[in-house]
């Protein structure tokens, strides 16, 4: 399988800059907190996956674009297909698994995209009908190298913002952030990419450690609280991942609550519980930080859309 | 009485580059907000004073500097000079009111300054006998020209990342901040600068209003839970309000209560009560945004540092 180029993260970072914040590097959460953060979760649509849709749609080309674009997601791709198809003026559907948190599927359809609810075993079928019956262009939400290097451009970003930096941590759910961001980092020397996964949702972490990709029932997944998260790797980001990848480590559910508390309360970000798995590997001695050197690790947060109840409960119970 | 030049935000912005965080201009809260976002609740200290801190700090020269400063702060003042210090390798005090949140004083402490706590009418007092009897250089919170300067960097930053900008919105406290951005959008023709204060702390409006300075009592202006903006102007701020601000409006509680949930909602950010007024004014149209020109306003979120458990019930009353 070809994998995803350096200069294709390169040629993304060009190609949807008119559309994405270049998110700042900010001090990690704490005077001592041995990291620094990248927030994605700052983006237009609360999450990094802007990237990636924004590359993938410029890529179809005016003609295949025109007829509306259609995805299958959790909620933080769909928001950002939706977002990414309405500045280029056309029709965007997604498909979205009946167990996605409401403030994410409400979002979808303020940005003016048809939500389609379905049970979570059909989001990709479904997906396909739509792509066949109506000549909808497929955009997947990770399994596409479009996406891929989209994605890198966190990446790529971060090591444009500091030579300082050795480890990059990101959360890994599809496994598109991460390949993309261990394709950017292909670039320079001595840098690795970590990702994190939760226990409950730890399918990237073993298929590294048994060498074969194998995916977790979403009974299984279905139980973290980080639902942006859920998905299985494709043969295309586990072969990203091996290749290119320092590993995957996994958090507890207690670890991504105190993550989310920690990044409100000491580096004032909003981080949904996906978002706050790179910070949490790193809070609970997973990944290590260093206080004397805090410019060496980066944390991506790479999500905020968290609902303001479960948001209200994690910070409260500090 | 000499105001600060757009120059001298020039030479600040150079000197204090390797201590604050580039805050992005990130899109308001919600796709059709109407404006966008300057989040200075992402600097390491959480919020915009470090600016003013690190100038003023690296203006005294290395031998009044060796020697520890001091200053008065309900909080993100005190934090600011505590890092700024700390990056200069010298010691700080800092005089807090007793009414400041904890939140504020446990982080002065934290990052290495000594913290005095005393009854809110002798701050300024405290902070002046410890600058004669010990030696210590005085920084101001807000009454100086270095600290204005470095304030307005803020500004400065804006109109380098966006040529659309038409009106900035800024909190109002002792006047710093708006003096400061002011001063910077002096560089170019056709960008006002538009203060906000809490209703029960309208000093500053109320002072343009009739044509003089004015300040109200502690009594009153502690009634806002906007703790960071119960100060009242100085002769110094006013000066440069009346002659180059777009004037002030005010918000009440509910308003900013509602900001901070907003910003927290769907700009993914943590604000405290004060670092949500100017959203709060333009989502309460008391400054008009525009959902077919975000890009054309402004709101500065100028901090962060919110007691988690105020933040956990303003989130949760959404």
């Amino acid at each position: 399988m070809d994998l995803v180029t350096a200069d294709d993260v390169r040629a993304a970072a060009t190609r949807i800059a008119g559309l994405v914040v270049r998110t700042p590097l900010t001090t990690g959460p704490g005077a001592d907190a041995g990291f620094c953060l990248k927030p994605e979760s700052l983006q237009p649509t609360g999450a990094f996956k802007l990237r990636g849709a924004g590359n993938a749609l410029a890529l179809l080309g005016p003609d295949r674009r025109a007829n509306g674009v259609v995805t299958h997601s959790a909620g933080n791709h769909g928001l950002a297909l939706a977002r990414a198809a309405r500045a280029h003026g056309t029709s965007c559907t997604v498909v979205v698994p009946e167990s996605a948190p409401t403030v994410k599927v409400d979002r979808i359809r303020e940005t003016g995209a048809r939500v389609e609810l379905v049970p979570v075993e059909e989001r990709l079928a479904r997906a396909r009908q739509l792509e066949e019956e109506q000549g909808l262009a497929l955009v997947p939400p990770f399994d596409d190298p479009n996406v891929i290097a989209g994605q890198g451009t966190v990446g790529s970003e971060i090591l444009e913002q500091s030579s300082d930096v050795e480890t990059i941590v990101v959360p890994v759910g599809g496994g598109g952030l991460a390949s993309g961001v261990a394709t950017a980092a292909q670039a320079v020397p001595g840098v690795r990419v970590v990702g994190v996964e939760p226990e409950l949702a730890a399918d990237a972490a073993e298929s590294l450690r048994l060498g074969r990709r194998v995916t977790w029932p979403d009974e299984s997944t279905g139980r973290t609280m980080a639902d942006g998260v859920r998905t299985g790797l494709s043969e295309r980001t586990y072969e990203h991942l091996r290749a290119r990848s320092g590993g995957v480590v996994t958090v507890t559910e207690d670890e991504i609550a105190h993550a989310v508390r920690v990044l409100a309360c000491q580096a004032r970000l909003v981080a949904e519980p996906s978002g706050a798995l790179a910070a949490a590997a790193i809070l609970a001695g997973r990944v290590p930080g260093d206080p004397a050197r805090p410019e060496a690790t980066v944390a991506v947060v790479s999500g905020g859309n968290v609902d303001p109840a479960l948001f209200a409960r994690l910070i409260a119970a500090a």
